[in-house]
């Protein structure tokens, strides 16, 4: 069915300004000051409320296995509390068992396969590399291939033993990268240190929650977030690092780029919204709630921080790291912090997260809001303007926004299939009243209208404009500069 | 006549896309992969070329008089050397003689008076503020009204007795910018050091051009840049720097723009291409004609560096200062360095210096050359996209632009009314080959086609949303932290 | 009396070890593991004590007399406070009306005539030059005379109208500075914004002691700082920076040493352990004690930042500026901020004060402590090894230090002649047991043995090797790089 | 036989004054003005020469052998180079064969058999800990006892296979230094990515020299420098990074300092005189003699600017790698520039080059360059004032310094086993004309008066006040803030 999205304020990253907007078959077909309705065509009526581009969450954990646990929050429930958030696409990590022997292939076919018949929104996926292997570099090759469409990878400088690569992994994995044209993601900390603190602090009896943020001092991402961004020099190759959660990982990132590299930073919902004082509480549940890696910064300044760096250009575009157990799950950890899975929820209040903290409290402005928010990530991701832009042509992923209205946000009314909220309590401007993906209403009045496998696997094309742009003319004068 | 600009690729400044343009009327009326001419349109052919918005200048001074000169480009021949080297519209500096009383309306209908009947292309006027008056603040306030259409205003820290304002007159300046809604740009320099440094350098016999780069050493730049950032922080106004001609006063701004600070910078095409070598060279008149302030800088990474401080987003947009004076007027100086008039060439070689030190170098791609060159100069200056975007309904002022052309810089071919060129023998890749003003082409095959007084003076509108969009927000949370 | 200091450690800036001392006739005569008592000797019990140089305070204000009001402590009072505190010597600020026509001389004279019946330790002097007279460059030769004793000159940046100077005077008195190789020491804020934001805060009814904090943010510090130390540089000449306050002016000291300038940055007490949440007091008379210029640091991780700055040698030596006006005083700002008096104690709690912040709490080693309440100051003064270190020909100013002892803060156990004291129930480790001024007990068992005019004037020598050392050379260079 | 010096001025690192000094039995006797000569000693006239302690080099590798050569000064050449150069102790690096089981006191015992029957000066020992094994700890534990007398151990974090060890090693390491307060000492490159680097350099056909400093940019340099900063601060320990080479290395030190943690950062004579524009030579020959590791910088402004943070305190000892392989050993990497031995020269010349480019320069004073070259390591190595002073009680380890006499430096008269010098042809102002050692005349009118054996091992107590002076209470605090 046709909608109409009238008396709206259509903003987009470059651009404020009063339209209506029609939308046909998943697209959006006509955006003109006033349009006049069509037989059969849905009204949505827009006054006073924002008309954006739906948010892209470049950075979520659904489904994942790990350490024997699943998160909570699979496909479906996932993509179903995005939508409700007023978020239409987002980007999953896959996470081979390449260590084992598994192809970079076979773990992208096993996360088709959990993914495609569940999303009620598009989604994307980046692949995990978490060894180098004689066969690696070829598979790199192939899964970035038009018919796999994926265009970065990431890269685990932590979880010594599982996950981790070393220092000339890395290096050998961003040339690779460069080769492919395709974007390099870490996940920066040192991860031999944490490994080392973990077992100084358990033998000196510290056990419970607080132990995870004091085996990881804030200084521990900046050093491996500066020997990310000097490797990617080194390879000539761009970076992209997730989870920005320290001003030490920002300043470094901020360095880097001065000095004409191509790096891009991701903090995240929780990092934008909490401190780690979490992590001393006393209910022994609660701290552990607030248990991801790198964990929230105790200095309580930082949330703000990140939001002027955000503001500054300085860091890029917002994730979540949607990565959700639940209270049994966080439970195994009891007695031995190591042991309880890392990650929080984020998806469904990213958006709201990010107006309150951002646009209503006079650090940036809607259309920055609307670029870190969805439009970035579109551009990185190489798929702009068919996302992140209200534009004739792209696809009618909208939000319908009312930046008057708060709402706080709870577990009680999410859509997560999760027993809590890491945000719990917190009251935010700015709610996503409608949801549009791909041209049809997923959420309104509070209502989700999804189908499971309604959302598309999008195929992202490597040699993204905004990342690579610079670099054919780059590795020449690099190249000759020796 | 219509015009249909066929199989070029069109560079925004947030995309890159292949396609036909067509142009009536003097705006944009089609954009598509094919279009069929119509009769009686011209064809341009841009195969192989770039199709770009045709360049904003935002800093020139045309036909000003200043020490009981003029410059020797007026708006005719300036503006015929801006469409000759792909530049579309200049945004100049008005500045009436406050200091003895006269009013910014008076400056203003002054410099209306030379420009109306002489520009080929479009211009904006920012009028210069060099003394608090009692009146200055009711003045501001007309002139930024709609039948005025200025939105910046221009403050001197630098030529101490007749340009320079104080700190406080400084300080109110730019409150009362934050209440219009306009934005304070600011030449930085420590006028009252400078001053010293100069009778200094006098005394102990130095006249020549060397002395007017040892009287502004970079550390005053640096020095009167950070001044003016908090001033501007502590006045709750944005900023935009001009003319950033070294690496400290660049820090200095990205610095301020990390603490939340909307802060601009501008560096300008010579200081992009050249370095303060030239204030030595042995041919006195040589030295004489690289004299303006701040002067080049003497450390020979500093181009290099501005242009990745450009490829980060730390500066944002490029001008020229462009302010000519010929052999003659600068050897007024012979003698007593003090004397020669500063200012330099630039408005026709800026597009491609640009590409040149950035594109062809690999440090910045197409898109963000778009973007320095004109787009954010629209969006800072609230034009956009009437200006800065190729794009339906955009005023049709184009470029076609041949990336894979080279052309050598001179003064023999060059259309400046001036009988030297600082850029002299520098061959830059990137030539604009054909440049279209409101619809029509004033550039093609190396012959322009202008017609004075074609250009129109664009009303800047204030409150500019890339420049004050998170104002009112910010002013309330900066008011209650009190 | 000779004195006989046994079984105590010597602390010097470079050393600890463990010695005796014998005193004579105002000297340290000897220094061995173990002297004999000779007959007539008082001995003083050191065991478990450290035996270190008496503290030189370089920065304080007694009997001053500023807006009509003259500050409680005198020359008498004063040292007495500072003798109970350990402190053995006192460099006070010498301000002759210069901008009435007082000359530096006499302006010394009223000083001297003031202090030497009084002082009971001995005292130096510093003196403000308030504005730039013909004359002024002719009187600061005579002053720095061997006759007159003064090797270092106060400037004022802010206190607009009254004592402040203009960046040109500014510049001007460095350049006579480095050529009479003394001293300039700068209070750096920005007196034209200050201003401003003084009458902005009136006018909206701010009339509170919050005003004093408001009117003076902390970006305001650190541009006056920038300033002053470029304004050096170009200068060619040294700088000290009096009370740094706040992290950004420390930042900019440390950017401009590194860049190879002498500079040289005074903490004060009240800086490294107080913040600026005092002038949120409900109680006017309580925040309006804490009223001084710059403002203590409303960050409450500033006074940790400092310290830690001093343990990295980028800041050097800590004095107090003590400037004591009474409750009455403060009083007379009651209703409009800008009429409290500016001023703080400091001078008896310093050597208290820098121990628990510095040493107790694990940021500096002994040897350090000594540096910065001591011997930095002797060095920079040019008195050392006369003053500030322990050996056999120094002067006897001598303390016996309890690192093990704690003693709180209180206006009912001080000696300062004010009723309030701004660190009132600060419990400190580290108390000063034992106090010899020019070999003779001046304070013991917590009682005081004075001598009104006992201390006496000390000439400081222009040329000091710590500030000038490598002037000589370093302007050869600098001419010749014009 | 005694000697009396007589007629000079004494430079220590705090005070300049004119002495005459005896020297008795290895120890400095007398002090005094004016000094009456006794029979049989022997008369030094120092008229117009600074009397300065004896230079300690930090860093020298004599007779090291590696890859299967051994460097061409022995202990006893080694040490005669010294002592023709005004410096009078070493402390060299002894490096077990731990990767194979050999353990610490071997390692030690075999290196002081080959030192202890040449040396002419006196020495100490720092010992390399190249893998961290389990009996590792223990053997720390017992070298650093009084009877072995070492207390600095060295971590190569480059050499990946033959001595770099892991970052969890590194970690562990330090930790055990903590606890025995001794001082750990990095060599801070990413050996990993330089491996990788180094196969495709020679993969793409790079064979030369030019190749060393290609595959180790100074990224990689200042990326490790960083790390090691990182690790020492997590394990709660002081550090101490061995030839800082890059402008990024230095700028990572002074910001883990000012965040609080003791770093001391050791530039070395090479890097303060020469840049890495040898490496690009056209014989090869020449090129191959400059080949160390982390390579000379590139950048022709890093000596002066290294020269500048030693002014500023951000660096704090001059020492010098000296590890000479001659030109048969350097050729030993023809075709391949991964076999040419690493090391220069420097122990001679460096007291001449850092006067030349440190004092001479205008850039540092004179007691400045004493600490540098003598006082700091004197300090750093717990072996103040012993060494490292010109006092009553210290070893009579001088150097009559002659800053008016010019030298140019050659093989041709140096004193190095070395068939080249990497200083030739460089003129030196600052000439150490007689050096005594262990009171002893051993170098005087350009002629050498050293006997093997003549010069002592130093026992080098841990726990040295300047490094651990603050650790029992930050370990305190440290520990509570968990």
């Amino acid at each position: 069915m046709p909608i109409l999205i009238r008396n709206g304020t259509i903003v987009n990253d470059d651009q404020i300004f009063k339209s209506d907007v029609r939308v046909h078959d998943g697209t959006i077909v006509e955006i003109a000051p006033t349009l006049t309705p069509i037989d059969g065509e849905e009204i949505v009526d827009a006054t006073d409320r924002l008309v954006i581009p739906g948010g892209i969450d470049p950075h979520t954990h659904m489904q994942m296995p790990y350490m024997g646990e699943v998160t909570k929050d699979d496909f479906l429930s996932g993509t179903q509390a995005a939508v409700a958030g007023g978020t239409t696409m987002i980007i999953d990590f896959c996470c081979p068992n390449h260590r084992n022997g598994e192809s970079l292939m076979d773990g992208y076919k096993k996360w088709r396969s959990w993914a495609d018949p569940k999303v009620v929104c598009d989604y994307g996926l980046s692949v995990a590399i978490t060894m180098w292997r004689p066969e690696t570099a070829e598979q790199m090759a192939i899964i970035t291939s038009k018919e796999y469409g994926v265009n970065s990878f990431k890269f685990y400088m932590a979880y010594e033993g599982t996950l981790m690569v070393r220092d000339d992994e890395l290096y050998r994995g961003m040339q690779e990268c460069a080769k492919l044209r395709a974007l390099p993601r870490v996940h920066a900390e040192n991860g031999m240190v944490i490994k080392e603190r973990e077992k100084d602090l358990l033998a000196i009896g510290v056990t419970g929650p607080e132990g995870h943020t004091q085996a990881r001092p804030e200084e521990i991402e900046a050093e491996a977030t500066n020997r990310a961004c000097t490797l990617a020099q080194q390879a000539n190759c761009p970076l992209y690092v997730v989870h920005v959660m320290t001003r030490g990982a920002a300043a470094v990132i901020s360095q880097h780029r001065s000095q004409g590299n191509v790096v891009f930073g991701e903090p995240i919902a929780a990092g934008l919204a909490l401190d780690g004082s979490h992590y001393y509480h006393e209910d022994w549940l609660h701290a552990a709630r607030y248990v991801m890696s790198p964990p929230l910064s105790r200095d309580p300044t930082t949330p703000e921080l990140l939001m002027k760096l955000i503001a500054a250009g300085e860091l890029h575009l917002i994730g979540t790291d949607n990565c959700t157990y639940d209270c049994r799950q966080k439970s195994l950890g009891k007695g031995d912090f190591t042991k309880i899975p890392n990650g929080i929820n984020g998806v469904e209040d990213r958006m709201s997260i990010v107006w309150e903290k951002g646009v209503h409290s006079g650090l940036i402005d809607p259309m920055r809001y609307v670029a870190v928010t969805s439009t970035t990530a579109a551009k990185i991701f190489n798929i702009y303007p068919k996302k992140g832009r209200i534009a004739v042509g792209s696809d009618a992923d909208i939000v319908v926004f009312n930046p008057n209205k708060t709402r706080k946000i709870s577990k009680n009314t999410h859509h997560h299939n999760l027993d809590f909220n890491i945000f719990e309590g917190i009251e935010c401007h700015g709610v996503p009243e409608v949801t549009i993906s791909r041209g049809r209403i997923v959420w309104a009045n509070g209502q989700l209208h999804t189908t499971p496998g309604a959302g598309k696997f999008v195929h992202l094309p490597v040699n993204s404009p905004i990342v690579y742009g610079s670099y054919e003319k780059r590795a020449e004068v690099s190249t000759s500069f020796f």
